[in-house]
This record gives structure tokens, C-alpha cells and sequence, in this order.
């Protein structure tokens, strides 16, 4: 058992009844499901669901057109009306693909952060892959020990996911989805042969890199999920082509009669939305790709998507089966971390949190990131010793990091990356200011809990008081003990000038 | 076997009577050692020792003094004349701490460069431990299966291994040299008691971050190497404590005796040259910081250095028992690299290299260097799919790979960082002139290996001919085979694009 689940912090967060919301900032829609608590289950009591179309306000050098802006803002404040009832720590927000994409991601999340009255997470695409699959298998319970294969089409890239049961096995996000697909192949409306063809394979060429290694693998059965695919499907059902599923067969029917309209403004498939009709050209090309890539025969349809397995993630966040333990665990091991003395910084780290975590307002989210950070704060030594925390704040952020979002990352990534040697203020860029805070206190806890286990050894610390008053911190030692230990006398005594780059004042009183 | 043993390049490159020459530019004397190859065996047939002190001419900012700067350029003119009939591929004149500390290193190595005649490689701390040590094994050879610990003080950095046989087990480079340590703690020439006690703590704290593992491991035996531990195991015999080696009770004696003399003009150490009286007072500090980390009672000293270590890695280098070819098979087993696909790909890298060799004047080196890039070419899917080609130079630039210089390791970094993806020109800026041709020849060559072999399949390429004609570069394939492949032609088509910021014009001949 490990030193957090020692500390008595690891207990199922959730009671019956509460509430729970989940939204997703899609390139094409943005949505909200709001779940109750009920009896162990999540029930689903309502959705919303807006058009934005984020990824149409992309301009191609990172920026956002105004007018889409404003309309996500507008989307995202009426949103966060439904929400206000809700204990933040029960809603999480996450951003995509065209968030992803922005140069500067920041000056759109603070304004939508405001708007919404919650923060929001930039999650990568093979995270987007992992919820999107635990969406679907929540949906239509897998069989035992079978495999599937899962396919969604978003508006700006496209995630393909095998897994087995809960848990996706492979895990591929792709830079194609249908707006982005449409603009780029049916930019001025006209929709020719010649453009599809060359379409398909450029798409294709995307699916190809990993096709091989899905195809070894295999599958019992293929699930669209999300709106794209759910359209195709309907479009299918209503040509008269199948009864709701996309198979080999129905998609070129589907494709033909497309092309017959010459226009996307005139477009005249049965079943499909009028709200689609500028966007389902793109999203039938990279179908098609997908088809051919993976040989399908037939594709079943699934209504579920990353939303409903953000609700599924969020059951286990924060308890004991929270699903970043599961990636912590597999670094530590990946990266051969010695675990004896990342427990020894671990242990000490969260003695030091207690005592000061009331005065510095920081809560269970915070510790469960210092306790991860502490475990994985020696990665960097797989790469090379010097600078280790500089590689390994590298590859913490790099990483896909299966539960985290992108901001979780960079936090720990801050942390590893100024617990020893001098501390770089450029260290926390990556954060938003909301975050700040507490990632240099944070921050500020690792750095003397990694610097009192600087010898390695098992020796226990008698007697170790840290107080915080403002930003003030005092640790109290004993002087006894302390006097046995000259290296770390030594090194206790630039410590002050190097965490007061923190912002904070620290003091070390021994008697 | 792999592609590079099957292409047959992998045959020893030495003869009888060949000679070999390394040269090494410590950070307190430049060494040439220069051997004849005889009888399967290096004979050493001359030494050159110049005191250049080239860690006196730094100046705290990463800039070198202009009288230290030329003192290490006239030495190795003098060097130059000395290697000028030995064949360039048999001489290695490798840099360590103190370049590695300098701001703009090119700035000194390209006159450096100029004066020698001949390439200079940077190496790192590690590296350097290992040289040292295969150095020190070749001179007493070891007991088989005894562990042994060697103590190397240079002048601004100080390495310690643990080896068994030959082969080095565990490899520390610290930041602390006699010259170093003099000028920080003996700055102003006064040797006091608190002076010295403060510098033992300091120093010794370097030591603490690995001490314990090294104690955990063990040894059987302690020798020092280089000129600090000779000339201290000089004093211990000429004060009749030893009759040679340094041991616990010796050294505080010679510490004592040096203290009395309370001012480093005035020591007066038996046994010490006079030009080493400057700086043994760092060295001494560093010896019994060690002394005292590793609970050390003796310690033998050895005359070998890492320059006779150069010298028997050249014997290997080239040749079947390259000791980098076992760095780069573990990189592969660490990072789980896909070895099937890595091969195809070293296999047409090679095949394309054999047709433009000659034409584009690349020799043995490159296509080694070219080989290993292949194999390493997907390093970077450990960390995450999205721009691995970034991660993966990452990794290869920052990891202590034994075996390569950081020239060397740079070198592949550039490759790999371009082997997919837009070439962004920065990609080579590490990389000295002298290299640049052969890098941006190079990696034009594995990104049209890694491209033929994007489909991952074990499928030959039937035709496969490259030409090259001063920046002309043409590709014939066969029209038939590529006709099947539209997802292969279509990423060809963009490739021109690509390559062309390698200043060389790419085209493709299909008949």
C-alpha cells in the first residue's frame, strides 16, 4: 500500500444523490450531461447539447474568429447557469481538438472559464480516445474477453480506440475530423470525384500509420460513436440500406448519392439534419478512409461519447480506483524509478501537506497531485542524470498519461521540474493563473521533502514541524538530529534563497 | 544479425602497424598519447603533456580568457604536427568539462579545430567515466568478477566508477575538480581550518546524492587515476606514509601539513611539482570528501587516464565489437521499439546509401551513424505518438549513451528530428559546420527509408534506385509496384517540399 493510501485520503468521494456534470467543448458541439448518484449508478437526468462549430473560427495560424468566440462564450455561460448548483469538484469541463489547436490557448479559457463559472481542461487526443471508449463500453457492456473496435468522427480529429472490456488497449487520435476534412477537400462548396478521391487517400495515408497494428491485433466488432457516425447510420436507415449500422456495402450508396448534388448546398440526403448538411461530406470521407483502412464490414452505431465517460471517470477519481494511479504506476515502472525512495519523498511530502494544507487553502486534488509528483519526481533519471528534473518534467508533459488532462500534466511537470537545483519561474508558464497558487506551494513541499531523503537512507525524521503563515514558511527540526548531518545542513541553508524564487519566505528553525 | 552486419560493413578497421592517437582536453592539461596497433595489441610509442589550465580561463559566464584561449590553441598546434601523418579516422581528440561549461563552445572548438587539424568531440561527464575506466582496466587488469571503484579528479570535474571486467557498472561525473574547488574555496590563496571543513561539507554533499548506492553495490578494490590522485599517492610516499597509494591515516597528515602552511604560495608539500602547488589544495579536498562518502581505508593510484581509455575504444569503434552498438540495443529494448519495422527501414537507408555514397563523398562513419538513426528513428512512441519525431531527439541528444560523443549524439538527434514531419533548419543547429553536409545528406536518406516504409508491412520494394548529382537527388521506382500504392504516392508528391529544406532538390522517376 502506498504511502497516499496510508494517509487515509483515498476514500470514495461521491454519496448517493449527488450530482455530477460532465462538458464537453467539441470542435463541432458542445454538450453537457448532467448525472445523479443513485445506488452506485450514474442515472442521466439531462443534456444540452449547442452547435458552436469552434472549429469553423479557425483562421489556420492558431487564432479565433470573434464571432465564433462570442458564441461559445454565450454557449458556455448558459451552461454555466444549469451547473451553479453543482459542488465544483463534481463537474469537470474538457476542451478538444480546435482548443488544442489555438496558438494561444489561454485567451479563449480564461474568458470561457469565467463564462462558465468552472474551470476547463485541455485534455490530448488519446485521452479524448480513452473517455470516448469508456463512453461506449458503459453504453453497450462489452462481452467478456472480446475485442472492439471503436471509431469517432469529431468535428476536427477523428479517435480510434480497441479495448477490451473497460479498458482501451490501443489508443489513436488523428488530425482529420469532419469540419476540418470538409473545409479543407469541399472548401468552395463544389464536390467532385476528383477532389473526393484524392480525399480519401490523404485521409487514408492518416489511418494507414497504424492500421497494420490494429489489424494484427483484431477485433469482434466495429462501434461508431458520436454524431457523425450516428448521421451516417440514420442516413443508412432511411435510404433504406440497413437498419441503423454503417456497412461496406451502404457507404458508397451513401457517397454516390452525395456526390450527385454537385453543392453542399445541395445536398439532399434522407435522415440527415439540416444543422449536418455542411459538415457530413468530410465526415463521410474519413468513414470511408476508416472502411478501407481496417477492411470493415460492418460498423454498429453507438449514441454514447466522450461525455458519458467523463461521468464514468469522474466515479473513480479521487477514490481508490482512481484511473491516474493505474498511469502513475506504469511510469514508475516504464522509467524503472527506484520506489523505495520516491515512497520516502512521498511519505514526508504528505506529513508536510497536512500541516500546512488548511492554511494554505489547498485541498484533496492538490494532494493527490503532490503524492504522484513525489512518486515520479526521480523519472528524469532513466534519460540522464544531470538535469533529471528538467527530462523529467519533459517527459511528464510529453507523455500520454492515460487520466490526466493536459494541465494536470504540465502541474506535476512544474513540480518535478523545480524540486531541486535552482527554481526557473518559467517553470509554471504553462499553468493558468487559477492554478498558480497552489502549484508553488506545492511545489515548495516536494523541493524540502525530496531534500530531507537526499541521502537515500531509511533513517526516520524525528521531529518535523512546517508551519505556514501567509507566505511565510517555517520548518522546525530537531538540532540533535540535525547536527548528525552536516551534508544537510549544508544544503538546508541555501534553501531559502532558492524557494523565495516561490514567492515565499522560508525559515528553518532547529532547537 | 542485423542490416548493418548483413551489408557487410561491419569488419575490423585496424591493421598491423597501424597508428592511433587520442588527445584530450582536460580542463588542467592537454594529453596526446599516441599508439601503435601490434600484434592485435596497443603499444604506446609516445606521450605529450602540456599544463594549458584551461578551467583557470573561465570566467563565470561561460566565456574563456583570451591568454588561456591561446595558451590551448599554440598547444595544439604543436599537437597538430604531431598526428599529421596518421590517417584522420584513427586520431580522436575528445573535450570535457570545461568546454562543456563554455557558453558558445563552437567558438573555441572551430579555432581549436583549425590549430589541431583535426575534429574535436565533446563529450559528456559519463562518457568521460566510462573512457576513464577502460583506461584504468587495461592498465591493471582486473580480477575476474571483482568489482572496483575508480576515483578520477580532473581539474573541473571529478568521475567515479564502478566497474567489473571491462565493462563499467555504475558511472558518476561530478562538478567538482581540483582547479574548481581551489578557486572556490582558496580563492584568495589563504588556507584556513574553516575554509577547509566548509569546502569538505560542500563537496562532499556531491558526493551523498550517490554514495549509498555505490556503497549498497560495493567494491573490492579502490584505485584513483589522473595527475591529482598520482601526485597525492607521490606526497603519501615522499612523507614515508605510504609507499604510494593514499589511505585513510595518510591523508589527514597531508592535510595537516598543507594547512600549516596557511597561504598556497607557501606549501610545501613533499614530493609535489611545482606546477601542480597551485591547485593540489582542491584536489585534496576532493579526495578526502570521497574518502569519507565512500568510507574509504586505501585507495591505489593508477597512471591510466581516460586518454588510454580512447585509445582502446578505438580498437572497438567501427568494428564488430563497437561498444556503441550495445548502447543503442538497449535504447531499443528501453523505449520498446518496434525492431521489425526499425529494420526494414535501416535496410533501405542502407541500400539508398550505397547508391549516393561516393557520389555525395559519405564515408564508413555516416553510414554507421545512419544505420543507428534507423534503429532509433521511433524512440519517441515511448513518450507519445504526437510529434514523436521531437521526443525521440530528445531523448537521443539528452540521454548518457555510452559510446557517442555529444557531437555524435546530436548528430542522430538531427536525423531523427526530421525523419517526418515539416524540417525545421534549427533541427541541425547543434551540429558543428564540419558535420552539417553529411547530417542534411544523411536525413534526407532516412526520411525517404521511413517513408517507403510508412505502411509497416514486410512488403520488398522491387526497384530502388537513388541518384545523386551535386544537390540533385532522384528516386526511380517501379511504375507498377507504386501504382498499388496511392497512399505511398500521395505522401511522395509532397515529400519534393520537404526535402527541399535540406537544400537538396528531391525528384521522383516512376517508369
Amino acid at each position: 500500500m502506498d504511502a497516499l493510501a496510508r494517509a487515509g485520503t483515498l476514500t470514495s468521494p461521491l454519496r448517493d444523490g449527488d450530482m455530477l456534470a460532465a462538458i464537453d467543448l467539441g470542435s463541432n458541439s458542445f454538450h453537457m450531461v448532467v448525472a445523479s448518484y443513485t445506488l452506485g449508478q450514474l442515472r442521466i437526468v439531462d443534456r444540452l447539447r449547442e452547435t458552436v462549430r469552434l472549429a469553423e473560427g479557425l483562421d489556420g495560424k492558431g487564432g479565433l474568429s470573434a464571432d465564433v468566440r462570442q458564441r461559445a462564450l454565450t454557449c458556455l455561460a448558459r451552461f454555466g447557469q444549469r451547473i451553479r448548483e453543482i459542488p465544483p469538484h463534481r463537474v469537470r469541463a474538457l476542451a478538444t481538438n480546435t482548443v488544442r489547436l489555438l496558438a494561444s490557448p489561454q485567451s479563449f479559457l480564461v474568458p470561457a472559464e469565467t463564462a462558465l463559472g468552472h474551470g476547463i481542461e485541455v485534455i490530448s487526443g488519446r485521452e479524448e480516445a480513452r473517455l470516448i471508449y469508456l463512453g461506449v463500453a458503459h453504453a453497450q457492456r462489452p462481452r467478456p474477453g472480446s475485442l472492439r473496435l471503436v471509431i469517432d468522427i469529431g468535428g476536427g480529429s477523428t479517435e480510434c480506440i480497441i479495448g477490451r472490456g473497460f479498458q482501451a488497449v490501443e489508443r489513436e487520435s488523428l488530425q482529420v475530423g469532419c469540419i476540418a476534412t470538409t473545409r479543407r477537400f469541399f472548401g468552395n462548396g463544389r464536390l467532385s470525384r476528383r477532389k473526393w478521391s484524392e480525399a480519401v487517400i490523404e485521409v487514408g495515408a492518416e489511418f494507414q500509420q497504424f492500421a497494420n497494428t490494429y489489424r494484427a491485433l483484431g477485433w469482434n466488432e466495429a462501434i461508431g460513436a458520436s454524431g457523425t457516425n450516428k448521421a451516417i447510420g440514420e442516413i443508412c436507415a432511411a435510404m433504406k440500406l440497413t437498419k441503423g449500422a454503417v456497412t461496406a456495402e451502404a457507404l458508397p450508396q451513401v457517397r454516390e448519392r452525395l456526390l450527385r448534388a454537385g453543392h453542399i448546398d445541395d445536398i439532399d440526403l434522407p435522415g440527415l439534419s439540416a444543422d449536418r448538411r455542411s459538415i457530413i461530406a468530410g465526415g463521410i470521407v474519413v468513414l470511408e478512409a476508416a472502411f478501407a483502412a481496417f477492411g470493415l464490414v460492418r460498423m454498429a452505431v453507438s449514441k454514447a461519447a466522450m461525455r458519458e465517460g467523463v461521468l464514468y471517470d469522474m466515479l473513480g477519481r479521487g477514490g481508490e480506483h482512481d484511473p491516474r494511479e493505474a498511469s502513475i504506476l506504469a511510469l514508475t515502472q516504464r522509467y524503472g524509478i527506484d520506489v523505495a525512495q520516491a515512497a520516502r519523498v512521498e511519505t514526508t511530502a504528505i506529513r508536510l501537506f497536512e500541516q500546512v494544507a488548511p492554511a494554505w487553502r489547498l485541498d484533496h486534488d492538490d494532494l493527490l497531485m503532490l503524492a504522484w509528483a513525489a512518486r515520479l519526481h526521480e523519472v528524469g533519471l532513466a534519460i540522464a542524470h544531470s538535469q533529471y528534473q528538467v527530462h523529467g518534467a519533459y517527459v511528464i508533459e510529453h507523455s500520454d498519461i492515460a487520466g490526466f488532462s493536459r494541465q494536470e500534466q504540465q502541474f506535476l511537470a512544474a513540480l518535478v521540474r523545480t524540486h531541486r537545483r535552482r527554481i526557473h519561474k518559467s517553470a509554471f508558464d504553462a499553468l493558468p493563473d487559477r492554478l498558480l497558487d497552489a502549484a508553488r506551494r506545492s511545489a515548495a513541499l516536494l523541493r524540502i521533502a525530496a531534500l530531507l531523503h537526499r541521502a537515500r537512507d531509511a533513517d526516520e525524521i524525528p521531529r518535523l514541524e512546517l508551519e505556514a503563515d501567509g507566505m511565510r514558511l517555517t520548518l522546525r527540526l530537531e538540532r540533535r538530529w540535525l547536527e548528525m548531518r552536516p551534508l544537510l545542513r549544508a544544503d538546508l541553508e541555501s534553501e531559502p534563497t532558492a524557494i523565495a524564487a516561490l514567492g515565499i519566505q522560508f525559515e528553518i528553525a532547529v532547537d
